[in-house]
This record gives C-alpha cells, sequence and structure tokens, in this order.
C-alpha cells in the first residue's frame, strides 16, 4: 500500500481474527470503524479467495469506503457507516498488482485497490461495475427474541478475554424484564448447558473476582462475562451458540 | 485517536500483555519507554473499568505523559521516565467521546484525552483537577535482598521467550558473591522447586542449548533463562513466584 | 527508532516469528519485502545475540538495506531484492545506543543504525567495513528434486494457517508429472507418514472442506493444505520435514 500510496497511515485493527470465521471479522469492523477516521477499510477473512466469490468495494453513508471479498465480511461495518449507499465489482485490474495468484487477493487485488483509492489517484467509480447491494452476500442476522419473560438469544463474538458478546440490547431487558437493576439475578443457560447465574452490572468489577455478570456491553449490546477470568473458555462457547436468560 | 489529532504516530508496543496482569503491563511500560521519543503514552490493563477506580493523566520529569487508570500501571513508567512530576484525575469529559461506556475507557475516555494532548489542543492542566502523586495506587514493589551469600528475590516478570526477569541488579551479585564471572555456577530455587544449576553468563548462546543461565538483562535486572528453550513452562514459573540463588 | 528518524513510517512485518526459527524469519522477509517500497528492513532472529555472531547491513540489488544478524535471516530477502550488492559489518558505535546490552541488540544496535540510515544522516558506508558476501552465513538451501516421476521435496515454512510452503514450482511439476491439471490427485507423504491424497487446485475453496489440496502459492511455490483446516496440526509437520509428491 505504501508503494502506491506514501503517505498513507495504515491501522493494523487485528491481525488475529479466527481462521475462516467471517462473522467474527465482521464484529470487529463494524465494532471498530465507526470509531475511525473516515477512510478506506481493507476487510479479509476470506475462505473463497480465488473461487467464483466476487471482490467487492463498498461506499458507505458516512464516506467511507471498504473492500474485501462479497462474503458477509463488509456489510455489517457499512450499516454501521451510515449504510451501504453503493456497491461495486472489482475488475479493473490496472489497480491490482501486475501479477496476482489465486490464494492471496489481500496483497494482489485488495490492497491495492484500497491504496489507490487512498491516495485519491482514481474515484470510486474506477474500480469496477455497479452491483446492486441487495445481490451481495449478507451473513444471517444475529437475533434476540423475548417470550414469556425471557431472552433467547445467541453467541455473536467471544472476545480476546472469552466475554460473550450477545444479540440484543437494553431494549430487550426492558420487554422481557421491565428493566434491569445493578444486582439483579439471571439464570444463564448457553447451548444445552446451565452456564450459572449472572449479576446484572455496569462494569467487571461489580462482581467478585470469577463471578458472572450481565451486562451492556461497549456497543450497546448484551454481553455476559466471568470477572478476571474466561467464560468462553470455561463453558466451551463459541460463536452462534444459542443462549436464554432467564430471572433467576 | 486519528480522529482528533490527525497526524499522530502510533506506536503499538503491545497488544499483548496477559489478561488482568497489572505488573506485566508496568514492566513493559517501564522497559519501553525511556526507548521512546518525549510523548503520550496509553496504558490499559484495567480490570476495574467503570468501577470507582481512577482515570489518571500523569507528567513526568521527561517531559512525557501518560494516561491510564490509576492501578499502579502508569507509576514504574513514570519513575522512569525521570519521575512522577504532576498527577491529575480525569475528569474534562469535553476531552472524552460524546458517549461513553462502563466497560472500554481505553476507548471512550484514554485515547481521546491522550489525542487531544498530543495535539496539542489542550494543556496538561486541561484534563482535570491536581491529585497526589503520593495518593496514587502503587504496585507493591519488587524486592531483592541479600543475607548470607544468597540472593532472595522473585519473578517481576516472565517474558515472551518464557525468560524469568527478576529484581536486583549487579550490585546484587557483588554484595552477595563479590560479583559473577562468566562460567561461574549457581543454584536457582523457583519457589519451592530446585530449577536447576544456572551458569552465570552474558548471552544466551554461551551456554548450550537448553542450559539455564543466569544474566543481567537488557534492563540492567538479573535474569533466569534457558538457552534457546521456554524456563517458565520449564518449571510453571509465574510472576511474583520467590527465587533463591545461591553459589552451586 | 523514531527519537532517531522523527518521521519514519515504521511497519511491523510480524511480531509472531517463531522463535529461534531463523528460518522461519527468512521465508517471512523474503516473502513479504519485495511487495514493500524500497527502504530499510530490519529482522532480528537471533538465539546468537551477545555472542560473536556478526551484526551486518547488505545493500540490496534493489536499493533496500538490510540490517540484523549475520545467521542467515537476511540473505534469501537480499537475493528477492535483486542480490545482496555489499555487506557490511556493524562496527560504527556512534550509530548504536549510548549504552548497549549484551541481549537486546534489536533495540541497542539494529534500530539504531537503521533509523540513521533511513533518516540519511549517514551513508550505507559509515556503517562499518565491508564483509565478503560469500562469507555470510547462509542457510542450507531448500531443494526440491524430480526422480521418476515423483518430486521430493521440504516444508520450507507452516503458516499461520497450518499450510504447509514446499521447495520447488511449477516447473517441478511439468518435469515429474508432465504439468498437473486442475483435479488430478497426488499421494502426499510427509516424513515418513502418509499424509492423504491432495487434489491439484488452483484455490482452498476447489476442494472440500477438510480435504487437501496441491496448489502453486502465492509465492510461486509448491504447497499443501487442508481447506478450512490445519494441515500441519494434522500431521504434525514442521519446517524442515521432507515430502514426497507421487501421481495417485
Amino acid at each position: 500500500m505504501l508503494s502506491i500510496c506514501r503517505d498513507a497511515q495504515i491501522i493494523d485493527v487485528s491481525h488475529t481474527v479466527r481462521k475462516y470465521a467471517i462473522a467474527d471479522g465482521a464484529f470487529i469492523l463494524r465494532s471498530a470503524l465507526p470509531f475511525m477516521p473516515i477512510g478506506v477499510h481493507v476487510g479479509v477473512v476470506d475462505p473463497g479467495v480465488g473461487t467464483d466469490r466476487r471482490p467487492i468495494g463498498i461506499r458507505a453513508g458516512r464516506g467511507d469506503i471498504l473492500i474485501g471479498p462479497d462474503n458477509g465480511l463488509l456489510l455489517p461495518a457499512a450499516d454501521a457507516l451510515g449504510g451501504a449507499a453503493e456497491a461495486r465489482e472489482l475488475s479493473n485490474r490496472d489497480l491490482w498488482l501486475a501479477a496476482t495468484t489465486a490464494t492471496f487477493h489481500g496483497r494482489d487485488v485488495f490492497a491495492p485497490v484500497a491504496a489507490h483509492l487512498a491516495a485519491a489517484d482514481v474515484p470510486f467509480e474506477a474500480i469496477g461495475p455497479v452491483v446492486a447491494v441487495a445481490d451481495l452476500v449478507r451473513l444471517a442476522p444475529h437475533v434476540a427474541s423475548v417470550e414469556d419473560g425471557r431472552i433467547e438469544t445467541e453467541v455473536t463474538y467471544v472476545d480476546s478475554f472469552g466475554n460473550l458478546r450477545l444479540a440484543g440490547g437494553r431494549g430487550d431487558l426492558m420487554t422481557a424484564f421491565g428493566d434491569a437493576e445493578d444486582g439483579d439475578r439471571f439464570t444463564v443457560t448457553v447451548g444445552s448447558e446451565l452456564a450459572g447465574t449472572a449479576t446484572f452490572a455496569r462494569s467487571f468489577g461489580h462482581v467478585a473476582g470469577g463471578s458472572m455478570l450481565l451486562y451492556v456491553d461497549s456497543s450497546g449490546d448484551l454481553a455476559l462475562a466471568d470477572n478476571r477470568a474466561d467464560l468462553g473458555a470455561r463453558i466451551g462457547a463459541v460463536a452462534g451458540d444459542p443462549v436464554r436468560i432467564e430471572r433467576a
């Protein structure tokens, strides 16, 4: 990228996304990018590299451009940046490396296209033809539902602390339980296993070390953690696991 | 940070500090920062985020500013940068993100305050009121003591190679043993276990592969290592373990 | 480095090279650097730090300068950057930190020398006297040989996906098998163990999840992978393992 855009400021959001976990990469991008300056963002979690999955660029409402594979990775971030205003398939090979390979589009296609855009060498329209946003691959949405005084939700991401990020937010707490107060107790089931009783708290240190808490995370979503311990490892939770929350 | 200070040079010293290990973070900051240009340094190992632990800034004698939680993380670095000249509690919310959360002060409080300072938008005094340096949380000091021709010390940090960094330096070798010469042999006990016999050497390759050495590390402190192997894993050592060194 | 060269653009290619694995570091440098702008590159995998192994600089044909230990780490990258045009031993202590240690030449010697060169404070000639390129330590070359319709090669690197990079390229496929077509099947032995049957494919997603493929990687070399799985972990392969490829 620096060969094309000599004064690029390159920020490495993460090189430790779980292998092949498109939804994990999507979570990280949609969580981080709204806090970045408007810019060109490259995302690559790309098990389909070199197959017929499309390489794409998305222009978001806020003005950012997202570059990567059309496999669902980029759309949640585009949604968080004001919505996907326009999408284009990368097909202008003048913006790629001269020689490309079938297994490293991050280096050969995505990074150079992004660098040309960052350098403002070319307009967004130059990357390739428009594709309908509705035709882009979209990951199954994470859903929380409320019924009979309980929340049925799912793990959207297990973070590096082993905290379980969940679909749903404070609105679901209101609907299910008439909100939650600090210290309220909830029974939590993950998959078919009882994970234990969580105390509702604003942050980790409000419960004892090793104790489970239910909280509203830094994205405004529900989350579960063991204070100063790794809940994900304790119960073997992975993204996609169903979660049930009921008053204890 | 780039949204506030567009031309910041951001150096990621580490994002792999052991979870919740405030003393590990403190070790890294005090080891690394004296080799950095004078600047604004953000440190976040913050198990108490969102509780009543204070967010603070410290101005060091050299001119650096340290931003992070008041839990002991920052003071050793301040000491290494000429001493903590002044401390202030972060309370000026104009310098924070507009919306803050209880679990991510790194993003919502520490990073934006640091960026405003780096951009020189505001003086250090603007971050909040003075707090007495003596009132800041300070980690228990690591100590080495010499008696009866032996050094009693402790593991201050287990580095990524599994090398054990210890409290104390060459002065303690002088006091305990009348110094040490290359090739001298020492019996090492970590916790209640005999770790083996270490050869005093200037660097790793002066002993055989897999052999233990005692050396003066790159911070001037005593340290133990297995050449080309992981001593910490071999003996299960962790920071805080007591260490005894005697002539073999 | 920023203390010496205030406007350096510092790119962290990797801080996760396998400990003591000089050949792994050499693989990463020779794979990555040809895609970087001409610059000053520091490489440190240095189990011999503080012994009599030499600290060196190499000027490559393309104009890059490589700085690091004379243990084989740098020469493959120099070869990939137009060849090693000139080598010098680092001996000009004016370019080092004022105080140096025996265990951290990355900080005390390599980084400051590189920063002075990046800042163009001094010419390459200033770092120290010429040493003959032929006298530099060179890793044993990775070799592929073809006989009786089979390729005998070796693992040059196990990447973060667990894919096995091999010595040899498409030319060896031509010689051994009269080339390979998508879908051709090959029996693969790693060490003395049958690893299974690999399908020749252009990229991972052209075979079923968990199935093994033989492909030409992003450096033009032969490689083996399990699609969406970790082949290296499955068969316990490490760099240097012999590999035999025959038509199934």
